[in-house]
């Protein structure tokens, strides 16, 4: 008799991560990327963002395809609600990168994953950005993010691919982690 | 003689917010925002997020229309590349909350904008989120904002516009200050 041994396909090349870690361990330079966006102001809130090239690997890199974002305020702000909320899009990365951590781990581990939905809901109080209590701090108060998940695993299995992917998640280190920005202006 | 008065039109409706900060300020219990999104895996590091209600003036609010942002890896990670990065959203909301701030600030100050581009850029030691190195962070290692104005207004007031959108702004407060995030799963 011939054990079956079943192989988790969730659309990850976990080989190619795992040489990827072993290239980049011995070339710390190419490991240095430069995440990149612009952005274009439209007309009151509404301003659109292109995201295309990046560096890495030690050159320039390109998105297979150009990306364009409409941010913009919504109507309760008087505004004409042209796209989603800037802090929207913060919720958006954060559950793209758990995501994508979530599917790698699992790949690694070889659970087979059938669903996996995300709920995120990030309490914020305006008399911060409103300048209402100097108490009140502009951003979130919180997020909360809550996953459903179905897959071959136990509770405990699943639990512990999400507890993973949190330990390795770059959004999830910047929003609970401090990170230096730099504005700098220059009048045309 | 008159003296002409011009009012610069930036679209942003400042008697809107000054009147809902004003309201506000009675009111604290409506300044309390809850936004959200829902994000579903596809496949690999590809996953689909929904932005369409949000909580807030005491009640359940909706966009216009559903927004949907699809987030994966890039090809240089072995991926797809089904859309941007999940850092790269980021970036896009930092751009579009200053960019916002800016607009309003500019209206509130009577100073007619005419373009405002911005160009971001994060770093990023991919040593983090691979493993190879403990004392790498797994996000960016400082974000770079540059803002290219052209304005009715000195170089001055245009780098003053900026700095107040950078002490009102949510996303500059999520990125560059601590946020507690919380994730719960569940098995289905």
């Amino acid at each position: 008799m011939t054990k079956q041994v079943t192989t988790a396909e969730n659309g990850v090349n976990v080989a190619a991560l795992l040489g990827a870690r072993e290239a980049l361990t011995g070339t710390p330079e190419a490991a240095r990327f430069k995440w990149r966006a612009t952005s274009e102001w439209l007309n009151g809130t509404h301003s659109r963002a292109t995201v295309h090239g990046f560096f890495g690997l030690g050159g320039e890199q390109k998105h297979r395809q150009t990306f364009r974002f409409d941010s913009d305020h919504p109507e309760v702000f008087a505004a004409k609600d042209n796209g989603a909320a800037p802090v929207e899009f913060v919720l958006v990365g954060l559950a793209g990168c758990l995501t994508a951590g979530i599917a790698s781990v699992a790949q690694n581990r070889n659970i087979q994953l059938k669903s996996v939905k995300a709920t995120l809901e990030a309490g914020m109080d305006l008399q911060g950005i409103l300048g209402i209590d100097a108490n009140v701090r502009n951003g979130f108060d919180g997020i909360k993010v809550h996953y459903e998940i179905d897959a071959d695993a136990s509770a405990e299995e699943i639990a512990a691919l999400v507890a993973q992917s949190q330990k390795r998640s770059a959004v999830f280190d910047v929003v609970t982690n401090p990170t230096n920005v730099t504005v700098t202006t220059s009048k045309v």
